[in-house]
């Protein structure tokens, strides 16, 4: 693993190589400004970092990622040592074509790239460079890296423009990927502690463990958030690994544990789920507040609790 | 009205007349021992004399009854001062033919009673008295009470037992009912003060207003009770006189607001709907305890607390 | 009982006597034009006239009677030969002073009518005869006809403006409720039949029996209702004289069998329940159509099934 | 792309490159016998070549794939022209340590693999090969593919067992994975066409798009599946890529097309999402009947339809 040595300054890792997404986001990200930066070889072992106090945070990749698989990033945080989620970033999915100084695009025979980029550029690169071969690589970063080799495996690499000053390459050509609104998620992870302030645009994530794929036990989950009107922002079921036939939910849910409605609504799923996973809550990267309806503020639920008081008290 | 000053020691109303079928539930009522009872003409007049300090309790029906009007009662509890209700009694409905002594059952031809209880007789006049003639009454005791004139304008009523004592008559025949399982459920309300302590095995009444006749509002209202695993034994929905268009529903429910899952329950409908009206939590008349689902009794919802508020301080 | 024979015209008995607000009803109701109107002595007596042929329909109250038993009528609909509602009456409750001729205001001592009514009427009693005695009448139109004795029993009668007309009485004030929007719901059953067809503002009455009164069974057939966008606007739960806990619910609903969303409810409501009787679809009294949410007219149901035919059969 | 000519026989693409997890899962599909079977650099080229006619059939993997991208299946799936699953293939993810032969495990000393698959070998590398340095491979296949280059860049590969046969290499150890019940779902896609038979244990799988992010969108489309008794075995929530905050969910359901059930909550949803797409009907892996609840089976639904056309037709 190529991540160093704690130090007593933090330290960040994320997932690599050195020029992949998760370092664009990584460095987007406002806590990793005078950190260490560590690229780790994969989600487990990022995470597994943070779990060794080899380094203070995780940034890795949780919703459509083009390289790094989500399910891990999920299935880690759901088993072994609790971690949380303090932040979040989103970026958008975009590629570039890199070459080395002095590769003009018309000398670009031969491309190398992951698969899962490929097929996002697949357009372009019939319009521009219809009889290139395509080379698979581990990953983008990988592809760009591999450009520095002597002599160079292949001509170009479709990569991301962050790669191209790490390694020293001309960008040949930029935003190149088909559709220009595909977004990756990712999320900075630590150790259990003091939980971010609620900003009033807050995300809470949370794996939900039920005895059995029963056709009422979704729905009574879903049931537990909406009568607290907490809206979901990401579903995904998973088999868990320890029985066939069981399964956990992971969620996000808009909202902070210092809200009245999510803290009711937690409460509720501690009393029906086997068991409940509380994974952070953190401020949502867009800032957006959540849009409540009537009677789930937290001025409703302390009216409704001093009006409950005083009838229990006089009758 | 019928019912006398106020005095120093307890005094509590019912549905009259004397001989009435609330005189019977009255009598059953162990909180009618050594107090003066006094008969109301209606259920409105009853729940007045509470309200105007005449008496202390009033005990009227609320399901079921064969005389009194169980909408009045509770449209009577759903609006102006409010009253809450501290017992319940329920009493099997039946019926016995009585007359003044002497007279043998192959001398009555005409006989008085209410409507609804010659509907419940039905079968057992045309086997045993096919010829006889049926005069309304205002009330089954009325009809028996009337037999005490001069002459008698009849021969025999149906009426209850406890008239027969009542009025000195005799009976001519007992258990007269067609089928012998219907019920009359009466109530026992005072003014608000402190409620009766939970025994296990309580009901809570409530009713509930809503904006509207909306499609989701029962359902959203039901599934506040239904998440925190809160029985209801009756619902009723009733126009308010107010508006057009504008509902309550009453309801009863398993449980004491002592319960946490009833506190809950109850401000979360408190947030939801457009206003609760608490009447009351009392026993069960047949102290039948609630078969709870898993994750809803007292030490459920504590251990939730428990778990919240740890999560919450350590993250 | 005072019906009379069957005859080969059509035929339609009320909840008596002569006078009472179920005759107003009667006549307000199209379908009594030419008929013979027959007064019942109680609901019962009235349904039974219709199921033994006497006669071709009765009308009675089915909710916010001041007089008749709401439940009785509930009951005997939910149980015996089945019987259906075609039709629905809605009359303003009101109430008027009534005397013979030659008696004023001033003159009134005493004065009769059904405690039910007296309770409504009471704020007017209090400012213009607060002097006056109550005396209870069975009905308040057997209140009015009693004044026709000799020597008349009270001096006035509280009852309704119909009675007037019947008896020969005065009107000495009138619309003396001190609400003036209660309303009662009268509905006209017959034998079954050919359905009334759907007019696009529509009602149906079903009585749904449930195992028990199991936390989730109401909500199971609410949620029947609530996925077809099929709107309650009465909803009663009774229990049923069979067995101690078994329930059933009363309920109306906005639309009719023909309407697509009705029927697709009704046949899930008849896989869920232990039985559904249904009591009759009619047009509303007042002919406000139902607001639908998307998705559930019965295009949108047409369009569904070509789609799903479309799909089975080619993948 | 590796995928060759179409031919007059069947072909069948599958995610590569040869000796992958999806050429295990294709070998054990019975509908690969005698098929050409032609390895596909990604899901999307893989599904790609179905489109364009250049084969009859893709494998690819659908849940918890140790390599291929889960959620590019799922995307693939729910946009672009329309194929359909006719068949799943459930195979458990084990791991073998691979050698040329004549390599012994003391030998080794340099080990490629994917990065997931490492992590999921993680305690046996501890244990066994403590001191091996670990190489990134793009796929536990390219691992072992690459050790016959010459020289051999590493010792050994962490693949998968088919992947010896292949290659023509020696397995030092079997079956290293650290926990033994995880698997990988991959599904058989073709173009729409007559859908297989139901088998009593089938799977119907469908995207599902919806307006917005509603908080109660999603309780609406489980409540459609529930109110048919209709089981989820899977749900994922993913954002379309068109519009920022629209979303679809990706659900397996037991069941197929021709059951009663599914049909009515087909019809449901295309009524109330903004659009369904019916991914295919096809027996499960597994061979396990669901079971039903009360109410739900084909006879009911029937019996059901009987019951209300009778009703319908005689009132």
């Amino acid at each position: 693993m190529s991540i160093g040595a704690g130090t007593d300054n933090r330290a960040v890792t994320y997932l690599g190589p050195r020029g992949s997404f998760a370092e664009a986001a990584v460095l987007k990200w406002p806590g990793s400004s005078g950190a260490e930066l560590l690229p780790a070889t994969s989600v487990p072992a990022a995470l597994e970092a943070v779990r060794d106090d080899v380094v203070d945070y995780a940034l890795v990749p949780i919703e459509n990622s083009v390289e790094g698989s989500v399910s891990a990033t999920l299935d880690e945080l759901g088993s072994g040592q609790r971690l949380v989620i303090v932040d979040e970033v989103v970026l958008p999915v975009q590629f570039s074509l890199l070459a080395r100084p002095g590769v003009a695009l018309s000398d670009v025979r031969r491309i190398a790239t992951h698969p899962h980029a490929q097929a996002q550029v697949r357009g372009w690169l019939g319009r521009h460079l219809p009889e290139a071969a395509v080379i698979p690589a581990m990953s983008t970063a990988a592809a760009a890296a591999a450009l520095l080799e002597d002599p160079a495996p292949f001509d170009a690499a479709i990569s991301q423009r962050i790669a191209a000053d790490i390694y020293g390459l001309e960008i040949l050509a930029d935003e190149i990927a088909d559709t220009s609104d595909a977004t990756t998620r990712f999320v900075v992870v630590r150790k259990p502690g003091p939980i971010p302030a609620p900003t009033g645009a807050d995300k809470t994530t949370l794996s939900l463990f039920i005895h059995q794929d029963q056709p009422g036990a979704l729905l009574g989950i879903l049931t537990e958030f909406a009568v607290r009107g907490v809206n979901l922002t990401r579903i995904e079921s998973r088999p868990t690994k320890k029985v066939l036939g069981d399964y956990y939910f992971s969620v996000d849910v808009e909202g902070h544990v210092a809200d009245e409605r999510i803290s009711e609504a937690l409460k509720g799923l501690h009393r029906v789920c086997l068991d409940v996973r509380y994974l952070g809550s953190y401020p949502r990267h867009d800032g957006r507040a959540p849009v409540l309806r009537d009677g789930v503020t937290d001025v409703d639920f302390t009216e409704a609790r001093v009006w409950f008081e005083r009838l229990k008290e006089n009758g």
